[in-house]
């Protein structure tokens, strides 16, 4: 994701004067909601592979998703790329390619 | 978000072949998991500004929530700018700045 | 559910004197992680009727749902029989027998 | 909870011969949804005690969370008093009542 699009966000909220709301708490209230919202596509959804057919309610969910994460990041002062390559070497260890190799168990499963 | 960071999420996908499991509908589930795991962080906390104290879980577990987002447009060839640019757009005419200012309503009662 | 049971649930609650903390807000966080744990028994689970294989799992995930909705419908003073039953009525109308039978689309798209 | 409300709830699921769709993974789905609509009812507010103002929002989306957790409970073939009891029971053991009254941490924190 561009700094463009990340600044598109903030700017958003900025030209609304929306930041004094936006306390932790209730931005992971948000991202919970709009994470609900994206799955309500597919609910009742047999065929998992639903994307083309409902691929523009996916679309706009999953962007409401993302924007909080990028409110929920800039509200805390954390730098997103930090957070989630520092994740990554944490499942590294969770999960070693030998063991997790076409496994879909959790890590206290392997 | 660089694009550096998006490719590292891939690479750990594709190294334990795991993108054979990644349907949009366990997707979904799973952002909706690691959004209540961040939320977690928040339950029964009255003080809204936590940040400090329990930042660290909060780094984590907003990682989850993005990577996942990253796994589910990646599942769906949607590209994450042009999706979030989108929904601005949209929400712009949801919620003008004249009468969005400095109001938490939801757009349906403004 | 006896009222037994109910009684049991809020007998633990005033034994630990936590009534205190059970604003709606946080009930309603909490029942929502809840959900979250239940659902993810089922996360990347292919077979649908995992029921029988995670049962104990599911036990005790779908009784801390229910616990937390005690206790909420307690907290803002609701009898769940008259609410649910209240919600009866209006889904009657919103899914008619005849339009809804064997059609599981959602009440706008029947 | 009657049993009269329960076997509403089985008799309406029933006369639009639904059970077909009511399989564990889309229930679970469905309680995270009804749960997430309850929750939004909550979002930024700031006042944790809306029960008052917001009450009938309350109503219908504690019922339908509610309803899905009998629904879930019949097709797993549960029995709710039961599995709330069993909880009861751990919980009894998690939380002892000198360690946690008055406490709202975690018991992993007690």
């Amino acid at each position: 994701m561009t700094k463009e699009t990340v600044d598109q966000i903030l700017k958003f909220r900025d030209d609304r004067n929306w930041k004094q709301f936006h306390n932790p708490k209730d931005l992971a209230i948000s991202i919970s909601l709009e994470a609900a919202e994206l799955l309500e596509v597919f609910q009742w959804s047999a065929e998992d592979t639903v994307c083309e057919k409902k691929i523009e309610k996916v679309k706009e969910e999953l962007a409401d998703v993302i924007n909080y994460c990028v409110l929920m990041a800039d509200a805390c002062d954390l730098d997103m790329d930090e957070i989630v390559q520092a994740k990554i070497k944490v499942n590294n260890q969770k999960y070693p390619v030998d063991k997790a190799y076409g496994n879909k168990e959790k890590y206290n499963e392997l």
